[in-house]
């Protein structure tokens, strides 16, 4: 995962073995990119099976089980549009990567360790002869540091995910209302101010952009402006429209401070922030933000005011599209070409820029339409905490972007997963994240057809499994957060409890309780994934049943078994939940799941023996479900809609 | 853990709440030591309890929740006696840590962090008053990273572990047969040819030896000499008594390659080298190893034989009290102590040398009769798999060192555990080490007669769970690696299955195969816990009710439930292992278990019903127990006692 272009399955298999070895040849062997890319991969691969394999190259002339032939090199910074095409040929005694660049050879690597599994052979590779290239050029996760601060080495974890799913944008949202979240040499007290210490310093930034390198991973730093911009202010109040002081922001939503578009001053600020930050990131491309403007301080500043009248600019739009213009103008001086979010569009911009899309293909087909380049994130938000399913189902090149031009379509360089730090935090990021954004991955690198849900939750899984031995922690995260709130007791009954909860949807949550970034977020709700593949195994044997009681029995095994299990938990929990502050809110939620298991395992018997029900007793049932159903502590009990199904499907029979 | 030395509670709580502060205040208070050890219990204390306490220093102006004085100032390097107590004072409303200098603090610290916990109030921590000081000032760990390397990751998670528990010698096993770990400056070659490309960097031992004197922790290195030293001769043959050339060993044992103590040339060098790692290194101990000197070479080389005949060398044993004479001469020369093992004491040492005793009490008492001070490793050998109540048993001053005179007492240091990698790697390190080398940090800290097994293991499992979150692996590497035996079956039978089992013990395993560094290290007995804490509850709950069958019934209840738990998941577990290359081996361990249970559920029923037995009955269940007992694939069934007693109980009654 991501699924490639072309695979075609050959016989046999390759073992792999102590000492099994990797080299590398072809006019491009000398890029560091790929030296690195190797001795990463042989590194996972002794993580992936135990076995001592060789952890140094190879001379081609030892006859390296694994040759990558990487045929022209690739000098110079990575930009969107490289060649990242590779052929894998696997056969029983060797393995042959050829890429006609460096970063080809790179995705191959990580094709290569995904198909190496255990079996009667202990470990070993099929024969196959894949070859692959991705469907858009542009592939990216947007990481919001701001709101809750993610230190370097979750970064890098997570660019180490990012690689091993083919990603090749890390785009890094260093600055909002909630905390600013870099050094700048030229203005220091936007960190010492704006960051409550939590920031990256210059030789951090330069490692990680290092790392992402290494990966065939290109750096965007986004710094939000002229909104999402308080963190600033704390220590430059004068780039503000209203007088300060200003704090580092707790809370979340849109503010209404905003960076001051009249002052002469400002933009040579920005000039002088934008140069250092310009000359510190390699990439080729500029984030400015540039989203949810409240116009409340420009509206009600009278400087504002008379400078919008002198300029003849009508409103608020027209004050943002001017400071665009202004900002474009600087970004441009220092070599780059400047993205933003949908807000940025504007006529009076060059066709340069590109833009990101939150609000979906409608806003994209309109900017493509005009010229602009666009990436899609609308349908990418991993912190609404969405089913993977939903993410797969988003495509930059579906809607109205589909009735493009093939020029237009051109103009869509591919899409970018956002993730949104207000309730996340460096314990649970990686849960957060995967295993759900592979599924982003393959929609973004894999061919358009490809959307069979079960064929993609069926390699979901073993993704999941497979990105813990490159370094992601999104189940020993959960684990570790399950233990700690278990104390004493033994964790197992919370973890089955903790199974069949997800955490509610979209912005929901965000208002359920006064989130802010210095609240505690260890609660249960914190402590599941975002996805509970309990319920939707549960979910599909339910579906297959109710379709047909007769066809297999062991659909109906498992609903019994299920329904059982989870409700015979309970009272194994009940005296954890009762005895402990943090999680006594969940005892509503443990008898919920008592009366949806009892409703789902009655109703079940009777569709199987399918004995007359009373219409007066499905009703009541079904009253029942509705009111357990109702999200508790910002949860839902995600096998409801499964025991609705079995009480409804009593009505049709 | 360890137990303080004097504990008196009092009366309420301590609630942890968010924004959580600590300051520094005392003569003492500017150490960076202190400042560091305080962020760093911060970030712990969050990791703890996921609430966001202050990550900054409060001043103590605003009056922080835990202020910690510092009276003296303890400028230059760690040394071994520097005064490690502490006063600790937990009110309802505030804590108080005094210490008398900056390593008081950093212990005390980890005392706090480990008095917190979830209950009906969420996260407190209980009203105490603790005074504390080690009762050895010498707490050490010996990590050989020659056998396998260990990265520089793994050796600071083990100073975090060793911080967490109060240990306070890190004793660095840099060279040795099968690799030269450290980057010589002066003497590349024993780094470029000696390791595989495996080693530390001076930079790299520069960061670490500063990361564990923020902890609180000494680093030795050591360096054995003149045998266990093939790795210096691949790159440097002429150190050798025979000539080469010479290759990195890859199996174990003790060789016969040792230096050549002739030459002055092998001086000259050796003089370069401890010269550059005297300076690299700030400790003022030095070890040369000096153990296990198979005389070999030296009595097969005529000029070595020449050589002794004109010194009136006697024997190897004379020949290697020469060599180490002239080393102690270069250690002392660089200002260094020097340390060793067993074999260097002879009576033409100076008093100044430390022995660090493999073999014992009597070995040690004897040192410290003739006046050489010493360190107890003999009982602490971690990676020989016994049990943590074995080594919690092994006294530095019980056996023939409690006979000494309070002055020669006075000689006895301390302690260190060792942890020899001949079996262990990188992935399971943690395992190897954690939870039983918290009980060895215990029997150096704490008071002489704290000897309750039940008490220790009832705090062992709750600094197990603890130390996860300073940041030791040892439940996730555990998982990761039964988890990639798994590969597509789910891991929970195989973690039932191997939760009662353990590796065989002593020195057994390491030739039941040919093991190499080349071994892979991926069977289910490398990715099993040392001591199964499953039989060890099971083993006590026999006892208890063999005693008394009569008094508790909740011990009944637990064997009969934990015998069907493991006899029932044999059959979950069967076709993993029938269709899995590196599992089928345990067909017959499981085998066994399903007999081990059955004949134990059935002698349980007689005895609790009290029925008469026929004692051919009884004969034949004990053959089955023995047959079934025996060691399978270098792992015992350790429930196999419990159930040999049941059925012995029954022949008694």
């Amino acid at each position: 995962m991501p699924w490639p272009a072309h695979v075609s399955l050959g016989s046999g298999e390759l073992k792999i073995v102590v000492g099994f070895s990797a080299g590398i040849t072809g006019a491009g062997s000398s890029d560091p990119r790929v030296k690195a890319a190797v001795l990463e991969a042989m590194y996972h691969l002794y993580r992936q099976t135990g076995i001592p394999v060789r952890q140094q190259l190879a001379l081609v002339k030892d006859a390296p089980a694994l040759l990558i032939t990487v045929e022209h090199p690739k000098p110079g910074i990575q930009k969107y549009g490289d060649d990242e095409s590779y052929r894998l040929a696997i056969k029983s005694d060797s393995v042959k990567l050829i890429a006609a660049e460096p970063l080809g050879a790179i995705r191959g690597l990580q094709t290569f360790l995904q198909l190496v599994r255990i079996g009667p052979d202990g470990f070993t590779a099929p024969a196959v002869d894949i070859q692959d290239q991705p469907r858009f050029g542009w592939r990216g996760l947007s990481l919001d540091v701001s709101r809750h601060f993610i230190p370097v080495s979750g970064v890098k974890r997570t660019l180490d995910g990012m690689a091993a799913v083919k990603l090749n944008v890390f785009h890094w949202h260093l600055s909002d209302d909630q905390g600013f979240r870099i050094e700048s040499k030229r203005y220091p007290l936007l960190q010492r101010r704006g960051s409550d210490g939590k920031y990256y310093t210059q030789a951090e930034i330069r490692d990680i952009i290092a790392y992402a390198r290494d990966r065939g991973i290109r750096v965007v730093p986004e710094f939000d402006m002229p909104g999402h911009a308080t963190s600033w202010f704390v220590g430059y109040p004068q780039l503000a429209t209203r007088p300060g002081p200003y704090e580092i922001v707790r809370g979340q939503g849109v503010l209404t401070a905003l960076m001051d578009p009249t002052k002469e001053s400002t933009y040579r600020f920005l000039d002088g922030f934008i140069g250092e930050m310009a000359h510190l990131f390699p990439d080729r491309y500029f984030h400015i933000g540039g989203d949810e403007v409240d116009p409340k301080d420009w509206n009600q500043s009278a400087h504002v005011q008379a400078f919008m009248k002198l300029h003849r600019l009508a409103d608020a739009h027209a004050l943002q599209a001017y400071f665009n213009r202004r900002i474009q103008k600087i970004v441009t001086k220092y070599g780059k070409r400047m993205e933003g979010w949908d807000e940025i569009l504007n006529p009076n911009l060059p066709k340069s820029i590109v833009i990101q899309s939150w609000r979906g293909q409608d806003s994209l087909a309109q900017a493509a339409r005009e010229g602009y380049s666009g990436l899609l994130s609308a349908g990418y938000y991993l912190d609404l905490m969405y089913p993977a399913s939903q993410h797969y189902a988003a495509d930059p090149l579906k809607g109205a972007t589909a009735n493009l031009t093939p020029e237009q379509k051109k103009l869509i360089y591919g899409g970018e997963a956002a993730m949104w730090e207000e309730l996340a935090t460096l314990e649970n990021i990686d849960v957060k994240l995967w295993p759900r954004l592979a599924a982003i991955a393959e929609r973004l690198w894999s061919p358009e057809d490809l959307t069979d849900l079960h064929s993609m939750y069926r390699r979901l899984e073993a993704t999941d499994s497979w990105l813990q031995y490159q370094g992601i922690e999104q189940r020993s995260q959960l684990r570790l957060m399950q233990e700690r709130l278990a104390g004493s007791y033994p964790v197992e009954p919370l973890t089955i409890f903790a199974s069949v909860l997800e955490p509610i949807k979209g912005y929901k949550r965000h208002s359920a309780r006064d989130y802010t970034s210095l609240t505690p977020y260890n609660r249960l709700v914190d402590s599941i994934a975002p996805e509970s593949k309990a319920a939707r195994e549960f979910r599909d044997a339910v579906d297959r049943f109710v379709a047909d009681p007769k066809t297999d029995a062991a659909d109906g095994d498992l609903i019994v078994k299920d329904l059982t299990f989870w409700k015979n938990n309970i009272p194994q929990i009940m005296p954890l939940l009762q005895s402990n502050g943090l999680l006594t809110e969940n005892v509503p939620v443990a008898q919920a799941v008592i009366s949806l298991s009892a409703t789902g395992l009655e109703a079940f018997e009777d569709l199987r023996s399918g004995k007359h029900v009373d219409p007066s007793w499905i009703k009541g049932a079904l009253a029942t479900v509705d009111e357990n159903s109702v999200p508790k502590v910002e949860m839902s009990i995600q096998f409801a809609p499964g025991v609705r199904k079995l009480v409804e499907a009593l009505g049709h029979t």
